[in-house]
């Protein structure tokens, strides 16, 4: 099968050498823009993509949301496959494209947009047909696990943790997707579409790492805990889908807490088979292009779609997914939360709270800020 | 897609449940012997199930090695797809198995037989066609991580651990195919079947986990080390394979360490994937089911071998892959191991060695049983 590219940034380089050594995968032209064009393997029409009728498919992996989708949507419409490893582009127009696939009887996959190397996405739509998944969870964000993993296990303050993941290449110049949980966010999104057929749009709750403190984490670093950004969907008995991103303590033989530095984890609950954690890297250019190629070698061996026949947008119901709390505020909000254990030390407070809805526990966080005031917050994983 | 099943233990009662609601298949007959038929949906007969034209795929779950392999050829001959839960009878047949199903045009498929819940062989089998696999580890045996869990974390005795699994139904009454290692050997030699296309029978090592006692737990334990059974395989460099089971002691936030009572894992690391872990259930009815299931998904979609073509039975080569290792051993053995620390109680020693080849340190342990005396051995993780 002949594989044509747009985008050949540090994944698209990744994919084309690995295109050029897989069994039954060959590559095709790499669509650049003109000031990037250097060989002849490379163009600057996209035409000659389209009308290659020996190109049976394409690897969209470019970082611009609209564009990426434009060029996705005009080889759907051409006949040709699209494998997406663009998690912002699939999160908007995700549903869309799937809908056009399945009416061109092409494939549409994007396995390399959430989790980077592992094959999660792949394992929730077969759990799909022939399981139950009750929730997915995970650590989908490497930038941010790094800056946990630095403030717990060598003791670096928040900037200290960010300045370095910065110097590493993990985090950006700007790392507002990152820290505030944007990106994670996205990437259980893209797995709630997967796993249901929901792309949660509305009602979803994210909190990010930028309120933790090294303060926070040598209080409960003695105490066993580990925190991580973790990013969680699932069903309520309702049928509809909860959604959303918050830090979470976790005991030390936890799976999560033996997710280093920049690496992911990803941890799947079905009625049948179990939970099924994987742990792998999330990012980098040879670990998503092995999962852009895994993509490819099940197109070519018929598996054409993640997403079910009917997915729609929809919303998170995030009000009866209930969990303790650690909770880290002023005096003055000490009485908006139930607490069962409370620490003093100055004019901080420590609290472990009764069980709290996730909604709720959001809100309450967004109205003390409101007021100008500071809190962290983590769920305590039982 | 009607699916027919041979067996009807734990597994084949799963797997029909699972087919009653699985998006595109459908349970077709079940293949029992006569003293347990009890329902109209089961035969006693395989011709019903190999002159029904409808069933285009057969799910082999019985114990029986010979019978199982009998089954699956006369199946396959049929042109019908089979998938085997049976690790023991792939270990012997797979080859085989795999020839005839590729000349017939039908798929041959095992995963429930290596690593219960966990898709490690069809995410083998997709590596070994885009990427480099370097090497396949993990803990594959359920009944000896509950109880090597139980040792370190409950304190108990090699006995009383063995006991109370047998009292769980996670060993049998006979655990030695579990405590041996020769289980996990059986899934290494599958996964390297996958990954290289070479079922190694000569030349493995396997050392289970009867020689460890609970001194020797509470010797390494308070020093931050846990103790797994691992099984690895790999490639060495001159491109044969080497394949062996042994006791591993991890430092204590490795991932090893957070697979807790009778849970899996699986690693494999691979030249642009990285490094990919698996921790999930390893054995019961529901979980293995789910494995088989996804084999059916992939039958259904085109996905036909985990083996490549060229799939043969061939040595493992272990004199290449070196560890430091952790031996408890008696005063007139010492001088045999190039020892870096020694420490002493009384009469017993404790060494870590220098690296010695896998080969080599599997026969100076059997050298030193057969001349009646004891000793332990565990590689030490880096």
């Amino acid at each position: 099968m002949k594989v044509a590219l747009v985008g050949y940034g540090t994944v698209g380089k990744s994919v084309y050498k690995m295109l050029e050594k897989a069994e039954g995968l060959t590559p095709g032209k790499v669509l650049v823009l003109p000031e990037f064009y250097t060989a002849p393997f490379q163009t600057t029409d996209y035409n000659d993509i389209l009308n290659d009728a020996e190109t049976e498919a394409v690897v969209e992996c470019i970082t611009d949301i609209k564009c990426g989708y434009e060029y996705a949507k005009a080889a759907l419409e051409k006949g040709k496959h699209v494998v997406s490893s663009s998690k912002a582009m699939v999160a908007v127009y995700g549903p869309e494209l799937n809908k056009l696939a399945r009416e061109k009887g092409v494939a549409f996959l994007f396995g390399a947009a959430c989790g980077g190397s592992m094959p999660i996405l792949f394992a929730l739509s077969q759990s799909r047909q022939m399981d139950e998944v009750q929730s997915v969870s995970g650590i989908l964000n490497g930038t941010t696990n790094y800056m946990l993993d630095s403030m717990q296990r060598k003791g670096c303050t928040y900037e200290d943790a960010l300045k370095v993941a910065q110097e590493l290449g993990y985090a950006e110049a700007d790392p507002t997707a990152d820290v505030s949980g944007q990106d994670p966010l996205r990437k259980i999104m893209l797995a709630c579409a997967v796993a249901y057929g929901v792309l949660p749009v509305d009602g979803l709750n994210r909190e990010g790492i930028e309120s933790l403190t090294a303060a926070d984490v040598n209080h409960f670093a003695p105490k066993g805990k580990v925190c991580r950004l973790i990013a969680k969907g699932g069903k309520n008995d309702d049928g509809s889908v909860y959604a959303y991103v918050e830090p979470v303590l976790f005991p030390k033989n936890a799976p999560e807490c033996s997710v280093l530095d920049n690496n992911n984890l990803a941890k799947s609950v079905c009625k049948y088979n179990g939970s099924l954690v994987m742990i792998g890297q999330g990012a980098g250019g040879d670990p998503t292009a092995s999962n852009v190629l895994r993509d490819l070698i099940n197109i070519k061996t018929g598996y054409c779609h993640f997403l079910p026949a009917k997915c729609e947008e929809g919303a998170a119901h995030n009000e009866n997914d209930v969990h303790r709390y650690y909770v880290r505020a002023d005096e003055k909000d000490l009485a908006l939360f139930p607490a069962e254990e409370v620490e003093q030390t100055g004019d901080v407070y420590r609290l472990i709270t009764a069980p709290i809805a996730v909604s709720k526990m959001h809100q309450l966080a967004a109205d003390i800020r409101a007021e100008g005031r500071k809190v962290f917050f983590a769920a305590v994983a039982e």
